[in-house]
């Protein structure tokens, strides 16, 4: 029997066969935003094992370990004292990840980088495991090879302000290395007055701009002169995590009593918090229009649900989910805010509640106007939880119900692993797939050129002019 | 190759076609909601070009063309000085539009209107836009014409009630107008007692009641009056557009105040608006249920978000959205409220927010007994952002899933064009295959002279029950 | 013709087929959450009339009446008086509910105990009537035997706390019972605060535990007797009907105070409401925690929305909707305050309101760790408004996007009816269909020997497992 994952995996029409086969497969990638690390990218890093590379980092391969009931110690405590062990849990719970995300890039990670046509189980395990690590000691299977294996042409990294970005320039530098890596700005811990370790913060950002940082407006000029700086190492965009939209306007005298009662240790309440927040994000996305940069908000997360497991892992360990208030009604009242200052940047906006979908989508046909640039404020692809097949086919319906698919900027990782690049084939093929429907259903003409040619500017040419990459 | 838009466009089963075919394509079409100009049918309008009659109004469009970074003087500001501009730019967005509504509305009414079946791109568009302007220079190419030709019945316009409704009188008494067209009542300006204008309204109010607007008690007694004038001149239906749902209650003291201080012209707080609404809404409700009438509801909309968008072009322009926060969970007390006081008038219910609909389904049916009236409280046909392929699907599963969708009242076109009553072609056929799957699917038994016969009452029959039109 | 329930109704394709009629078809039912009468089950009822067993306490059946127009006199009215009045004007509405849940379940029904396949009218609802009721008195239509016939191993019922359970443990001893029926734990009264009776409720716990409710210590000592009482009598599970999420810290000081407020009679807000039951549904978590028993929460229903009718007929008639405000975004705090006190149970989540599902989903993955329970946070099956076909769809989706579907412990009936098990059935189905369609799109590999093992689980043996029942 075939290999569940052929050639025609989620395509099932003919018309989307041949828009992913002779158009979209073809383009390179431009991974606009993920979590790789460019030090791993500037060293070229090598793997010891697939556990290292596959299972050390991914909490959300951790999520479905730990929902089959076992053990954190053979999760997490398991990454270096036993990585088999980590991988044969693993094997355990994806029989069971039936119509998983997880599951889907699994076997197309095992298949295009370690040509493994095998079905993961327990009894499996041994066996690929050993198939896995030998072929990571071969030549090509380094950061930068599997970067080159994946047709990559450019990634956009995330980075704190007060990153001196050596890596970025090393690789900048450095011939051999042929892809692109520009830094993203994300300047969160500025913006999270109410978090622990503010006061330090504003510090470390003093010392990192040469501006002492007091007030609101020496922060905003700290921040200025790293987004100048960033800008100078070639950064094309900004990235911000929040956990909700905020637009609470306040007089420059609360802001700084707000902002030296952070400065003092105290505890800030929701509503201050936003009130700064509020008024650092107009600043900044000032600063970002002036630049050409565009702005990404990720919105709608609860971080670090679990106190249990933070205490004991820390942040990004798989306890965040949804957060079943993210305030989307406000979001029409910051960008608002911008424009009325022309001064609202390109924008691309990520709620990770999927409620939000369509309200954004109606939300970013209003703030298109003279806009000089097609498609000006996106609606994101899918982020987090929503990065699955049903997410993404109702992204791009609502993104085709409510304006022009046709600029719809695609896809990005979002990954801390080199071997999530296959997540920008499983967008393909889910996007020709929508289009051939369309084309089979008569909603469209049955014109696949120029459909085929719409499928290579979504997976490539509709990215790099919104970003201003030179490429 | 045949053109897409085909005999049996979106019907996608055997039974999809004889439901359509046979049944419900042949019925006349009752649009209970829309805005057009009763005016403009009253002269029986003629159009200077597709431009005029197209483009001139339609912020759907406008929407799609600033979303393809069109400057907006070639827009909104090329209407009169450069109509084929702005015909030219809606072409050169068109073909991007791959899913979008407006897509299918433009090529079922370039077909239906023009005879047009070829496809809309900036190199076909001087052809086409000749040839639509020789088309409109043809009789039967009027406001009327067009009516007649989409075998439309009657038309319920959208009314202030100052207005004097001498174009439904003219309309009336004249024995060459085939169309009934009745007012509606949508008091929007006298319950937004927080918009500018507010007080000068009242002034209005007064002179058109011959009621001295000075207190809620006479403010009461002015729409009364006008409810009374509206309903002599056989208006069916009132409408509201909310930006939520309210129920806030008060005494009458603070009521006078709240009333007294929008008088003065001074700020009203969102609460305090919310206060005055539900009383006058709740006052409202009873002079519909006393009038027979059927009470519309809109909410869940945010308008003018774009603050330079409406210093340059006013409301209505496209620059509108969902309201991320319509307060769904506010509307059984308002209906219980009504119903209370056996003054629940039957009721139709739109939110602007695709997840209000189920909940609002689920509110419905509290509020249907005793009421001798078949689906007296219904879940509205999608609206505005919603009115997609989707949404259409999504709302009749919505309301099959929670009630008989056989005493559904149908679709309208919410539309300021003559050009708009293919909409209902575009329902029918949705609702067609809707039916016909469950016939094929074999989830409803295949009795398609029944179900036919369901589908002519959707299309027709409980509309004019509903409402109680007299055809 | 053949009838439209067939044998493969509602599976589409071979696999599907394949993996109803081989695997889960044959597995008995755990019906894990209902509200049947254990009185019922002891005296082993017989039923007068279908009326009587199907339409004299069905308040869905009755809102699809009462949507048809019909007088509440000829609904609930007419259950005593007229029963066949009620059954016909069933009859009358039935044919309109297309793409309703009822309308299968009515045919599942009626085919499956009174092997009935006739389609119910107007005009059939003599005959019918009469064959129903024939049917209903021969042997083997008693509570008892339509819950043999179902092939039904065990049920929990749902029982107040002050209850004595008489009856479960009459039918524990007696030998003729096949079936297993154990009680569920549902402290409703004893968190409702702000309801009226809540000191007379707090009189009849202070006689069932023996312990003087007097301030919030004592009404915690009385409800652990009654935990203790239940869990001696094999109570496995327990059952919270909430309006919304709550979450609201309160100094011990402030919670006797509303406690003491409440007991005088006083009117209690809505945030001290949620204080009080913070604490109280703290104090149960630890309660179930340390018995091992699964605590059910079923949130986001606005209840007895009609005054009118709520004065005539009481609660549970059919006058309840969706909350649109059911504060999701509190609930990881309750689970986290849980689980950091070593004390989070295993848990089912239901939200009335479909918007949660997804973000329910990804807060269960929140609170798996070192469980040693596969898949201890459970996103439950739909309920009420939302189980119906599409809704269930959603669900197996929404749970297999966010986890591990193989840990799925599957459906109940959640019914007050002998003749609702065929809703498993229902269920059923539509999983095997799921999980087919993911083979046949070439999703999931071709082994239909695992993936009816997975069925099987989710149809009984996960369910066992979970609950810990013994079998």
């Amino acid at each position: 029997m075939a290999f569940f994952i052929n050639e025609d995996f989620l395509l099932k029409s003919p018309a989307a066969k041949t828009l992913y086969h002779q158009y979209a497969a073809k383009m390179p990638i431009i991974d606009y935003h993920c979590h790789v690390s460019p030090a791993d990218i500037a060293s070229d890093k090598r793997y010891n094992s697939i556990t290292d590379i596959w299972l050390g980092g991914d909490h959300y391969k951790w999520r479905l370990i730990r929902a089959n009931g076992t053990p954190e110690e053979e999760i997490t405590g398991a990454r270096e004292k036993d990585p088999f062990l980590l991988f044969k849990n693993f094997a355990a719970a994806l029989p069971k990840a039936i119509g998983n995300p997880v599951y889907h890039w699994t076997y197309l990670e095992l298949k295009r980088y370690f040509g493994i046509e095998k079905i993961l189980t327990p009894e499996t395990a041994g066996e690929i495991y050993d198939e896995c690590n030998r072929k990571l000691a071969e030549p090509g299977m380094s950061a930068r090879g599997l970067i080159d294996k994946s047709n990559v042409k450019l990634i956009c990294t995330t980075d704190d302000p007060t990153d001196d970005l050596r890596y970025h320039k090393q690789i900048a530098e450095d011939a051999a290395c042929k892809v692109k890596v520009l830094p993203a700005f994300r300047p969160d811990k500025a913006l999270n007055i109410e978090a622990g370790g503010f006061a330090e913060y504003m510090a470390k950002l003093s010392e990192a701009s040469g501006v002492a940082v007091k007030d609101i407006n020496t922060l905003c000029e700290a921040l200025g002169k790293r987004v100048e700086f960033f800008n100078q190492t070639g950064c094309r965009a900004s990235d911000h995590g929040l956990s909700g939209c905020c637009y609470e306007e306040a007089s420059s005298d609360e802001l700084d009593g707000i902002f030296q009662a952070a400065l003092r240790g105290e505890k800030i309440s929701p509503a201050d918090a936003d009130r700064y927040r509020t008024k650092v994000l107009l600043y900044l996305g000032e600063c970002y229009a002036k630049h050409n940069w565009v702005m990404e908000i990720h919105f709608g997360c609860a971080r670090n649900n679990s106190t249990k497991m933070f205490n004991r892992l820390g942040p990004d360990a798989g306890f965040d989910s949804m957060n079943g208030r993210g305030n989307v009604h406000k979001l029409p009242l910051f960008l608002d805010a911008l424009e009325k200052n022309n001064a609202l940047p390109r924008t691309v906006l990520f709620s990770l509640n999927p409620q939000d979908s369509e309200i954004i989508a109606s939300i970013a046909g209003c703030f298109m106007a003279d806009a000089n640039c097609p498609g000006k404020i996106q609606l994101g692809v899918p982020w987090w939880f929503n990065d699955v097949k049903s997410g993404m086919e109702k992204q791009l319906l609502d993104f085709a119900n409510s304006t022009l698919l046709g600029n719809f900027i695609g896809m990005l990782t979002d990954s801390r692993s080199f071997l999530s690049y296959t997540r920008h084939e499983y967008f393909r093929r889910i996007l020709c797939n929508f289009l051939g429907r369309l084309v089979e259903d008569g909603e469209y003409p049955d014109d696949l050129h120029y459909l085929g040619k719409v499928a290579e500017d979504i997976c490539y040419h509709n990215t790099a002019r919104f970003f201003g990459f030179t490429l």
